[in-house]
């Protein structure tokens, strides 16, 4: 259940209650695609980076370990030691983006797996019941996740099936939900509006999906490679037209900027991997903008990341250190790079709902919308 | 300062102080190679697994990032962020084992550096400064490790050159400790026994260094190939020659039963890469034996790896999880693999001295000293 604390523009400050807890909104998820964040954190370390929901991967976990064996295993927040929300994604966007060979029909879609190569069929029920064997939260609504740029006519095709595949996932959740033997009867569905950068399309397609009385939507087919200017103009066009009284999340997105800017236009859940893939390489968030460690001149910086900064990372070792650990490919140097950027992301949304708590959102943006972007000067 | 509280047989119940810490003995060193421990634990995480005192090595420090460098940042308890005991090898063992095109004189040793290649000269004086920059507690002897078999006569004038850098190491470290931009002013040296497999050369060369009132001593050479009959042998026959109110290190040393072995002998300290380097491969150690996690057997085994063990991992994970994540190529796998066998191993220790204090060692070795090296049934 979403309640809806205060508006400063279109910027929302809100509370979002599930069976795991309540969120608040705006809120970043932080990616455990196989049920573990990239770089060797535990679960048992995200309260600790101020983690408020976990993502998990459903096509990943569905090939390995299996959906079957975490349902057997009491379910992913068990298997994973995780007490709070988890989200699953439906699988599509990596049905379409990782799995080779695929072929779409209005059943669904078989695939390749990236792993061993075995078929795989995947459609609206198969996505859902995969989820509820791994008994998350919140469910994602089985898609097709389109390319940027694609033809209209394609576009167009494809997002009516996106939505006959939401009347199936919503038919089949239900009956799930109402099982016997399922672990989490309350789980929820978001609804994801599809449409690439054409608005018409976009509009259009998410009044059909408001139709569905779902527990929240969200915003999918974006950041795939199209200007930054096109993810905000369709996010502008679209937001009119989605439940006010229901969460809204844009998927896979992004830098810091990206985030205030989306925030600023309506949207309150996120979920990106940059924080860890970049911490990988070395790029580091701070709140002057973004360093990188590999640089020379951090070889003998006794400072933390970004002094003041109170995560674990920030409170224990140096720029020296860590950079060190990153030549000397030591896994540690990947732990603490994560550790910090993750802190990163969660902190910025507690100050964008701080700012927003205390209408000073636009000078918030104002002040960081570029800079936590920009290398740091 | 060693003071030896209790002996059962041979075996030592002791008390180590140094300036950072006193240290409960027997015990077994944490080995973080490059300032951290392989697999991604990070220096803070080392208390929670019973860690007493931590090992790191001189040569790989030396070529990267560089002792001066460390020394900058206020040594290495600073720079990895531990407050408490670490020894520091020689470099001798990695010189004669890591490097390529070693050249052996009088002086020291002339090689290529493992990383890029270029000419490193280490001498006694070289590996002390390097430690002395480090600034561990303790600071091993720069000796040449002879690989076993080695011919008799090579041996003895290895030997016998080995004593005479030790003279040269004692006087250099005596200097470095007098100066007064000397970080650990107390910085100790502990001498190391050579002389292969052969029991006299052995002998003679350990009633050399004892007379020079070093701060402790340690057997060397031993685990590099020879049957362990050998390297019990050897222990015993050294043994009676070692100062009583110094403390032994065994080097390099070795599976649970080797370690239950030497204490028995009259060893108090050791360390080995073998419970991080089997972690990594899923070889985990329980009270019952060893574990192959890879077996297909735990792959819905919801209990952890060793229950009632209350390390980090068993607390929280299932060995089904961390059996997912090694099969996902999650480094989450490898941290919780290797805070399992790094605790089992140090509280290996603590059960040791608690069986020395209670008199119950004999029924503890006989109980467990084939036990913990074999297979799990």
């Amino acid at each position: 259940m979403y309640k809806l604390i205060k508006k400063c523009g279109n910027a929302r400050r809100g509370e979002f209650t599930t069976v795991h807890g309540t969120v608040q909104t705006p809120a970043f998820m932080n990616v455990g695609t196989c049920a573990a964040i990239k770089g060797g954190l535990s679960s048992y370390d995200l309260d600790e980076i101020r983690c408020q929901v976990e993502l998990c991967n459903t096509y990943h976990l569905h090939v390995r370990p299996g959906d079957e064996l975490i349902k057997e295993l009491g379910g992913l927040h068990k298997f994973m030691g995780w007490d709070k929300p988890i989200l699953t994604d439906s699988g599509g966007f990596q049905v379409f983006s990782l799995a080779k060979l695929r072929n779409i029909k209005e059943e669904g879609v078989t695939f390749s797996s990236h792993i061993d190569g075995r078929k795989i069929f995947m459609g609206p029920e198969e996505s859902m019941r995969i989820q509820s064997n791994l008994a998350s939260t919140i469910a994602m609504a089985f898609d097709e996740c389109v390319e940027n740029p694609a033809p209209y006519k394609y576009s167009k095709e494809s997002c009516e099936r996106t939505t006959r595949w939401l009347y199936r996932c919503k038919e089949e959740m239900e009956r799930l939900n109402s099982l016997h033997d399922t672990l989490n009867k309350k789980q929820m569905l978001f609804g994801i509006n599809q449409g690439c950068t054409y608005d018409d399309l976009r509009i259009e397609h998410m009044q059909k999906i408001a139709e569905l009385d779902l527990d929240g939507y969200a915003i999918g087919g974006l950041a795939v490679g199209e200007p930054k200017e096109d993810m905000y103009r369709i996010i502008s066009a679209v937001e009119p037209y989605m439940p006010k009284e229901k969460p809204r999340y844009l998927m896979g997105v992004g830098t810091p900027g990206n985030i205030i800017e989306a925030v600023s236009r309506g949207v309150d859940i996120f979920d990106c991997v940059m924080p860890s893939r970049n911490a990988r390489h070395g790029h580091l968030f701070t709140w002057d903008g973004i360093i990188n460690l590999n640089n020379a001149k951090f070889e003998n910086d006794s400072e933390p990341i970004e002094p003041g900064c109170q995560c674990p990372t920030c409170q224990r070792h140096s720029k020296a250190y860590i950079r060190h650990l990153f030549k000397a490919k030591e896994v540690l140097g990947l732990r603490l790079a994560v550790t910090h950027n993750l802190y990163f992301y969660n902190t910025l949304m507690e100050r964008i709902r701080e700012a927003l708590d205390n209408d000073t959102f636009d000078e918030f943006k104002e002040k960081y919308v570029d800079l936590l972007d920009a290398r740091k000067k």
